[in-house]
């Protein structure tokens, strides 16, 4: 669990860019440029699971490297309602400038791993992990899946290049799922995991009829009952994934089942910000 | 209401390098590359307020710009749960290169205008318009103000660039309103317009007292009782804004105190992404 | 007054790269590398007004970080033929390499500072300001604009995004400026200011006749007496900028009559550069 | 003659990002976006030398492809006062986007040439031939060169990397015009030209005493009388280049004495932008 | 096989601008620019197996988009000595700016092509497929491994991101192979394939006896001897690569062992350059 | 002998950026990431002449600028088989992500080196030096040019911008040598040098029929009796350049026509990586 250093400086200087453009004109105004104090970020509901506070510390050394934090919480400490979770002294003038950007970072990553906290709760004491998806903020997929991490889901692939997921309109393009099942097994082993989505027993049962073929099997879009019998018959012969309409309603009653993973696309396309702002004494 | 073709250009091209990264694994083992066929969008819950359909729609083009679009519905239009919303023929491989990203620029876009739009409903009747905030996606503030406009909303400032915003941390930092009233007047006047925020009727009486110098005021985080005291003492000689703790349930409430401008940061931070899906046939 | 530390360190890093390219030849040709001295920037005429040497300074840093400035004048200092205005000290090789496009930038700057300060004296005792216009160098427009600044002018708006700045040829577009207003007056209060040219004083009266719309009006390329006609008729009810074939000659007259601003292309796109050297002791 | 497309691009993008930012408030304001007319860009003094059309061209072209152009003079054609020089036709919201931009490369480069044009007339008769220098606006250098050539002048070194020429700091930091002499003889023969700069007659006499490693001989800040005598001593062995303090009232006396280059920093640091406008009918 | 339109352009571009810079000096001063002829490039030695006909077709177009192509064979075709590979004609101007770097590709990409049909054919009739490795030109890996592909080899992972292999110094760094299997079986399935390197049969049997943790198993640097004892200890439960210092002269015998795959990093790190030229009739 | 700092940045991030892309997943798995350790680069055959020890150096700080370096061979240091040329102490997370592009660099530059030393070495006592061409890395030509310098070669030029090269080409689109000795005539002096290539004794002849034009000539493709013809013809009066099938087995012959350069394309294009390694202890 981590992230390039490289693409956080690229992703920070470009939302600072973004806010700031040719300048901080109230800051200009106003401040002379030489005060200094000490700013504090509360949380202002909770529990919050912390997510993001490097990010959160990087973008304030981006506006001036010389501000210090005297406390920066670590990641996945869970923060009740009031709870202060860092601490920066130094000129305010850097302080006010990456605020904002530095609390829509840190916000979005905090809500994220508070949602998929929810979410991984509910399937305590089975055997299904949480996996996130695609489904991610464009330009930020890094923090996103970072978020779900340290919010105890798992992470899907990155992208359309660490993985190999065929999906239905896949398979209609290549004109069912067996033709995709003959043109796997002429490409033979590739580098990276192969995962089929199907969506009946039937496309099941092609996919088993081929073994050594697909190393994950989606089951997309069925119902509980569809489920059952899906995982009935894969009898753990191959790691069985859930995709569509997950809820923090059925989550549990789909983990019963006894499938591997549940993706659930909420976690990082409609997850509310979290509530923590950031107060000068 | 619009945006520029060159920043949208690079927002794309960004979002689609995060995703397609060294190549789409999946469509270079599965298809043949020259399947071509007819996808369909379709809002998968409604009603749904659309906005962004000129992003979905070039997303798909910097994939393949030889893609066509039958169908491509107007930004503004309340799309019923079940309607197809665009369509689009050609080579499959772009098409499903395209999908993911084109999608999530949408469904993000989609539920802010939709999210705006119920706001709006609320103040109907009431000269309360409702304006964005600062609290937008990273790199994304572009299409999350469009949205917002789409949705009925009215766009506040772009950044820390184009207007001045005295909020409480520049008042704490300045040493006091008294100070920024005074350093606005030694300025003079600047080609853009100057807000200040003010917590309580006496800094509000402060703001009154220096007439000219300040375009519109903010009441920050005031029970409805200040809010209408203020509103009362101000009689109308300058444009008000109320910010913080803004929701669905008690805006109109806040509406009909009298207030020109209502800003909620949930517009852009909390909104959850309107459903979507595009099926190939 | 300030700028950009990211978009100076930009500028500078690109005018390196445009003038260094693939190598200093003469350098690698002629020194060891680790010959060392101290070069001095002399004012060759005089009296100079000093704008840009942090811009100077940065661009040596950029080329050696572990150049040392002994001296290093403030800006706004007024410089006499023969100062020494900055003393740097260190590895040669890098001084050689940055002198020209440190220069560069500091002539332009100080040019136009120089003569932005010949305009503001002339007007000296009226309430006239002088504005520049976007008439700037392309790339350099936030030095342009800080040197005009520092030269006593005052700043029009950056670019298009940050000001309504209604011209002669939005009003012909547009089809008229009854038009314009209409349109206005639809859009209601926008975060930024909103300035409309008038050519004549049947289009003043126009702007007059719908108060709270117009922020300010620019009289663009009207003879004295015009511009004498429309202040009176404005009467200090909306602030008045005068634009358009302004010089040294007769800036005091317009000043007298009693406007507000006066906006001057020549400050930034015909500055003659100031006179500067570097020479290695 | 001529330039690098992809470069010309690179630099109209960033002047036009520069100035549209996010977004043209006024157009979006007053304008349809349908409105279609016809502009002319006029000369308002004159003679101009027009240099730079086909980048006034492409800036219109990347805010609107769709513009056509009905006339768009030569470079090198010498515009009278009042002549129309460019005429533009399509929607206006592109047109103006891009007017001001388009301008401010247009006026400068016009300037450059006209300049030069004034002073390659001077030295009319001689063999002398006008060079430019490195003091280019940064970023600009490849327009300002071009505008330099088109003027009639011929171009000096592009930048650091593809010449040799030994300044009066090199020859301090290397101890001496005997110790440069020697390090270029040591180095034998590189794949790009030398030329060294002389202080006086004695330095002169040292670089005549090496033959075969200077090409290009350059007398700097001399006298007309150390001039004359130099060139005298030279007598046609190498070529000889004059710079320093070159004005339009010297430059025909230095000429005269049958020099072979003059380098004119002032075409590219201090040449007034040509005063063209552009008009909407 | 195949790559990313987006990342060719950007390869492309940067190695124009790499040779052209500033400008095609030669073509300036010789050519009027509007000359045309037709351009063929031809096999000066082969047999050679074409790859990157497609790289070096873009190029030319990115230097004129006009150039016409009656001739690009496909990559994967084997030219004999004396074959015309390529046929083009258009503004000549346009050809010879592009001419090198489109060989520079092109000659790289068939020469890895050509080598590594070398090796795919000495391993003809066994199981054993070639694999690259991550040794390939800094920049260039798309063009590398796509040229193995085109060869017949297999493309092993693209680099860090998309697959795990622990090598040496992850087992030094760790602490063993113990640990590395301890914390592998922790962290679960990943979403891509795990590949553990072996220096011992006693390393092989920890891997061993951990089974369904390790996707692919890597013999390094071992004898033949060692091999064969490790193959026949693993008896198809799991894939097995062989990697370091594989020739021409020993692949054959470390295919006839039985193993799966086998890595090349001469393919690209050490591949002489096809011959191949260019001429103007 | 150097290189620009900037673009050597510019190098080693984008080679990072491509390998590491959104992570090392290895290091992520497998490793604490405080673990620390030395690592030893090894010269795994012999002699190597050292090239790219600072390249080397760069890309480990870029990972981690913590590391520390007890030993770093210089360039040009002969380094026989077994010989530690470098050793690194620091986190070994950063060692492990930076150590194949690091070697990729090195190995790439130490094999252009030591062929360039071959080559070199077969010329000794002969005037003839050895150039290197345009036939480079693309991407890479900086470091490919570096390390020819390295192994005693010397520079061609850069790239198109820096020297007038007319080849066979140019001279079909010119319509013939005569007329490209006209046009380069007509443009006088130019502030690079001008090299002409001609395939026969009569094409040589038109060049030194105009004395003064041209500052290199090059025999292309000539057999051995036809340098030596063109040597005796040309007697001194012009520096010659031999190139075209030059080899290890044929260049002292070509040196001991008496001609000045010979320019060796295979440095560049085919020289075999040199074999280094690195360990952990």
């Amino acid at each position: 669990m981590g992230f390039d250093a490289r693409t956080l400086h690229r992703i920070i200087t470009a939302a600072l860019d973004e806010d700031i453009g040719t300048g901080d004109l109230t800051s200009e105004l106003i401040l002379k440029g030489d005060e200094s104090g000490v700013a504090r970020a509360v949380a202002k509901n909770g529990p919050i699971i912390l997510a993001g506070m490097e990010v959160f510390r990087q973008t304030f050394l981006a506006c001036d490297p010389e501000l210090k934090f005297s406390l920066c919480d670590e990641d996945g400490t869970v923060a009740p309602k009031g709870r202060v979770i860092s601490s920066i002294s130094g000129r305010l003038k850097g302080i006010i400038a990456a605020e904002r950007i530095a609390l829509n970072f840190l916000q979005r990553m905090c809500g994220i791993a508070t949602l998929t906290r929810q979410y991984t709760e509910c399937v305590t004491g089975t055997k299904a992990r949480i996996l996130d998806t695609r489904k991610t903020m464009p330009g930020l997929r890094m923090l996103d899946k970072y978020a779900v991490a340290v919010g105890g889901g798992m992470n899907h692939r990155y992208g359309l290049f660490d993985a190999v997921l065929v999906k239905d309109n896949h398979i209609s393009a290549a004109g069912g799922i067996g033709k995709v099942l003959e043109r796997l097994a002429v490409h033979g082993s590739v580098p990276v995991k192969v995962e089929v989505e199907v969506k009946s027993i039937s496309e099941l049962e092609e996919v088993l009829s081929c073994p050594g073929i697909v190393n994950v099997v989606m089951l997309d879009n069925m119902t509980i009952e569809e489920i059952r019998k899906a995982v009935a018959r894969i009898d753990g012969k191959i790691p069985v994934e859930v995709s569509g309409n997950v809820t923090l309603s059925n989550i549990r009653t789909i983990a019963e089942t006894g499938v591997d993973f549940i993706s659930v696309g909420s976690l990082t396309h409609s997850a509310p910000a979290a509530d923590i702002s950031l107060t000068i004494e």
